[in-house]
């Protein structure tokens, strides 16, 4: 195992002293629980947008607080969920009266445990909402999840309801929106190289010299097909193919309802993209993808929505959500209709992403 | 060789198509030969910056050009130094009268076609400078360079000179500026890993599963030693400890003398760290680096500067300057007056750095 750490028992607790050190001007890091918050308080009457799960995802979740962004991240152990302690202890700090919009990857420990620190942060009168991500078309039921993976539209939504917390939109109208967004977005990752967990000998899965894995999740699962290597075109061809192709999914989700002051499941289904339809490319580097590749691959993604009708509106194009050192892309494409452009062209100023303020 | 590209001779064209197709609302590529330029025309008065090198350092230098930072950038083939009529269409394409301001990392084949682009240009009128950035304390001389490398510091000058220019700073006051600013920093570097330029089917250089190599290169040159694996503090310890304690380094590095209209031999010394001085430090991942490990690094950084009484007021931390999927990082150092912190915090807009506009 090489890596740039110390003993791995202390990897996460250095590296969260490590950002608290180089973007003080912008976040506050919190230990004992471990979360980060924005450096100005949450305004008054602004929703308070967060999220977390497992670190080694890095700039994802932490390096989104900020202005525009997130006004708060749970990060867990490497590939770990964080606890309902973390989730309740950001909730507390960053609630400015407007309530918590808790944005939760589907992975059973973060799902569990984000539902847990909300009802324990709805017994302190704060008004909580979860809603889930599950936007990665290559599995349904994976080795951390039931149903889809949360991934690359993640990043995508905290930015767009980042946007719109700070333009007023209030808890309904924003998990609304974010709701919305989860529907509109579908991703697919590919590996060229494994990944290893710090203190671990091993990777966190084996594959040849030769061989891809592709529709892999962000902590190594197995997705689609494990493939000898492949052209840049040919992987983006069968990815865009997956992405674009999908059909109709329809899953049912929890959330909370404040009327009946209950959880209740709802039946959601997202539509496949259509011709005409306007979208958000994102290419995103698992963390040892140089932005070299990603934009040979964004070329190709590029060339695809064009034959397809489909027009790229924005972009985004670098290592975002991250699986550690694990070498390969993502791609994520998030149907955009003029509430999420505005909200994308936001401004923004957090450690990992940054629009005109 | 496992990498997310086509056919090895169409890397670079299809990398800047795809740089193109994500970046055209900030930048223009232009091909045959190959340069970028910010999309907006430099404006009337403005000093034109413009810098080059091999690619495989993305976003350095095509991910610099735009508002506040570079005006063109010329990309070589992969590790291969820019051709001198690459540097010669791009002065032309972005002098607005006021000169053009060529930015030069420590290479023999970069200097020598910076100076003959130089020449070409002043042949059709254009005032023009050539600055050398030799910051790499690793090594004296190494594979492709006599005297220093050039690496870090050359991101944190294109910044600053950036910001100066568009405030006005005529050719011969940024040439200044350029020239105190490479005095004023120092970097070294160190690989986890190797790289393999596209078409290669080995590695740059070996090393063992165990082995580490300090004082890299951004090519995979050697640099001061190999050694054993080591914790990320004692990493950071041996290359801070050779950017703060390398002694004073006097250099003739070359310039155009406008009076004499000829190129001139100049002395130039540089001077250690010292107690109070203020810096910019800069911790960059070497493309395969993940962002999360760099926080770790930045963290034993910032701890011994402050035991040196040495102050660091802005930092910079990410992947800026690679070498192709290396693992690894480097660390720079850039002693900072009120000039290049005002610089350094100015506007800009580029794909690879965004500061509030």
């Amino acid at each position: 195992m090489k890596k740039l750490i110390n003993n791995p028992d202390n990897v996460l607790k250095e590296q969260l002293q490590g950002m608290q050190a180089a973007h003080g001007d912008l976040i506050n890091v919190h230990f004992d629980p471990a979360y980060i918050t924005r450096k100005d308080p949450t305004p008054k009457g602004k929703v308070a947008l967060v999220s977390g799960g497992g670190s080694g995802h890095e700039p994802m979740h932490g390096g989104f607080v900020g202005k525009g962004m997130l006004d708060a991240a749970c990060p867990g152990e490497i590939f770990t969920s964080p606890t309902p302690d973390q989730m309740y202890e950001a909730a507390k700090a960053v609630d400015s009266g407007a309530g918590v919009l808790n944005i939760v990857k589907n992975y059973t420990g973060d799902v569990m445990n984000f539902e847990m620190a909300a009802d324990m942060a709805r017994g302190e009168g704060i008004k909580v909402q979860n809603i889930i991500v599950d936007d990665d078309v290559a599995v349904k039921d994976s080795l951390y999840t039931a149903g889809r993976r949360g991934v690359g539209t993640t990043v995508l939504i905290e930015k767009i309801c980042g946007g719109a917390a700070e333009d007023g939109y209030d808890l309904k109208k924003l998990s609304a929106l974010c709701k919305k967004l989860n529907q509109n977005g579908r991703s697919m990752g590919m590996a060229l190289t494994s990944c290893i967990t710090p203190g671990n000998a091993t990777p966190s899965f084996e594959i040849g010299d030769d061989e891809i894995e592709l529709g892999i999740g962000i902590h190594g699962e197995p997705g689609i097909k494990r493939s000898k290597m492949m052209e840049a075109d040919e992987i983006v061809e069968f990815m865009m193919d997956q992405i674009l192709n999908d059909p109709a999914y329809t899953r049912i989700l929890k959330e909370w309802d404040f009327d009946k002051d209950d959880w209740v499941e709802a039946e959601v289904t997202d539509q496949p993209f259509k011709k005409g339809d306007q979208v958000i490319a994102f290419v995103n580097s698992m963390g040892g993808t140089p932005v070299s590749e990603l934009y040979g691959v964004y070329r190709k993604v590029q060339e695809i929505c064009e034959k397809q009708g489909i027009k790229i509106v924005r972009n985004l194009v670098g290592p975002y959500i991250t699986a550690l050192e694990m070498q390969g892309c993502s791609i994520t494409l998030l149907k955009a209709d003029n509430e999420s452009v505005k909200y994308w062209d936001a401004p923004a100023l957090t450690p990992g992403i940054r629009v005109k303020m």
